[in-house]
């Protein structure tokens, strides 16, 4: 579950006290998402986000992220929006953590992925890096390339090796590879960085918009869809879809064309995002606490899915005509 | 968390499509309530609840709870209302588990419990009781003194003496001497038998409205006030709150006055409720299932509150004048 801080009747009314949102009626922990807890309010003028910033995501990051989701929305581009308080605020406190209201993205994520939501994403994150072309603050990736060595230096190889015999080895390799191949210089911007079906909304399988920005941050581009490539191109058994990859990647280029350096570094961008999110949840996996009311992810389909991108010679393979 | 089964958008859209509830704009699982899964939903109407009945709520008893829910709103006690479909369905079935949708009560229950709170409290119970008197069916408590003894059988008396030592000694003597006391003749109707702070909806300190009426059942009416005092007028250290249960005595007696029976029966009443709430959160915390996303209950808090109770020699020492 995703309430780690509960907030009482008399704290929230005095938080709501400053803002101009109508009466508050309503008050409840959602059971979604996994970094902070998240409250669905409703008022008498509308259902609302209440969301309180827990430890994993860095508190001096918070104007970039708010700011980002105000900028892209003040662009047309629908998202939740921070809600200010009469005095101009969007990022307050509220029992003992730094919080914010943002609006209500209405719709939800899909659960089975249909060739058509990845055309409705390809076009949207082409429409979201246009929209945050000119955002003026920047976010390093804290989950690039240079920061996968020292993730792996935390985790102890014997538990990899329990969770798969083998598997430290193979993170070892990759990320050698990795680390002499990962491209210089490609087209850069805001990009989402966690774009997983959760994380996208759709009512009667129209894209109503994004949400979650919390790893947002300056980076590739291509970076983004190798993402999206990777959480939303394969079936649960771990077999690519290549349909779904040419609907992603055809879309994305009706909307900004990808570069031949692009297209050319999309193979190796996908072999790191699949070994980033391996590393992340194989951390998660070996160090989660007994106490944690959070599903654990299984770190071995991203082990299938970058074995899959190794054997991938181009982006054709992925459904793009050569 | 009290999200047990995933519904996905496919199988809801279809599950909405047999109401007149206007169009889905939102589902999300909410972080509250152990027994079943519980769904805010938002349509371009309003918001409601979908619950999804987990395997502890018993299939045979719905129609008993749905029923009592409807009834109770028709005589104007203000509580979640089953909607009907065009066809008039109430009771469905959603991702293979039986379905229901509720209206949405507005407010926020107490975190922090006031004299004023437990004035409300008492009026409301009383209420309550009165809406419930003609409702036709009925329901045999199934946490009745004469199923305790069924459920201590169940639980492992060196694991409860290892939560605390002598507790099952204390607990067989209670139980014995509960078995021998217990009332055999006082008013007797519709009872909640769950009235926790989380149930009770509080809007700028005015109540407005019960919810989870999932033990619902037929029993004596002073038993529900038994549950309430015990539930409400103690402080987290465990010492009782005379002028919280004066204030929820007094207001319950102010729409419906309490028999000489009854007032003599409170003490041992609320030794039993405390009795049936250490049973259950004691088995609830030997058996804890590893996987279960829920925060186990401690099952001493009841201890501490049925010390208090044996102490007890009339309603007087609850605040009551003698």
């Amino acid at each position: 579950m995703a309430v780690y801080t509960e907030v009482s009747d008399d704290e929230l009314r005095d938080f709501m006290a400053a803002y101009d949102l109508g009466h508050l009626l309503s008050c409840k922990g959602i059971a979604e998402g996994v970094e902070n807890s998240n409250f669905l309010i409703v008022t008498d003028f509308s259902p609302f986000i209440l969301t309180l910033y827990e430890k994993r995501v860095h508190e001096e990051d918070l104007p970039y992220f708010l700011g980002l989701m105000e900028h892209i929305a003040e662009k047309g581009f629908t998202c939740p929006t921070p809600v200010r308080t009469r005095e101009g605020e969007a990022l307050r406190r509220l029992a003992g953590r730094p919080a914010a209201i943002v609006t209500f993205l209405t719709g939800m994520w899909p659960r089975r992925i249909s060739q058509e939501h990845c055309a409705a994403l390809g076009r949207a994150l082409a429409k979201f890096h246009a929209a945050g072309a000119d955002f003026a603050m920047t976010r390093r990736n804290s989950l690039s390339v240079e920061d996968w060595r020292p993730l792996f230096g935390r985790i102890d190889e014997e538990e990899a090796d329990e969770v798969q015999p083998g598997l430290a080895a193979e993170i070892r390799t990759e990320l050698a590879f990795l680390e002499e191949h990962w491209p210089k210089d490609l087209p850069r911007g805001t990009i989402h960085a966690d774009l997983f079906p959760d994380n996208v909304f759709f009512e009667d399988n129209t894209l109503t918009g994004f949400i979650d920005f919390y790893f947002a941050c300056t980076d590739w581009l291509a970076y983004d869809l190798a993402i999206c490539l990777n959480a939303w191109c394969f079936e649960p058994d771990g077999s690519f879809v290549p349909v779904r990859g040419q609907a992603l990647l055809q879309s994305y280029q009706s909307v900004r064309k990808l570069t031949e350096a692009e297209l050319k570094a999309l193979p190796i961008l996908a072999r790191g995002a699949a070994l980033r999110f391996l590393l992340t949840r194989l951390y998660d996996w070996i160090n989660h606490p007994p106490g944690a009311m959070v599903r654990k992810k299984d770190p071995l389909e991203y082990r299938r899915r970058l074995a899959f991108h190794q054997k991938v010679r181009s982006a054709a393979d992925y459904g793009l005509p050569k």
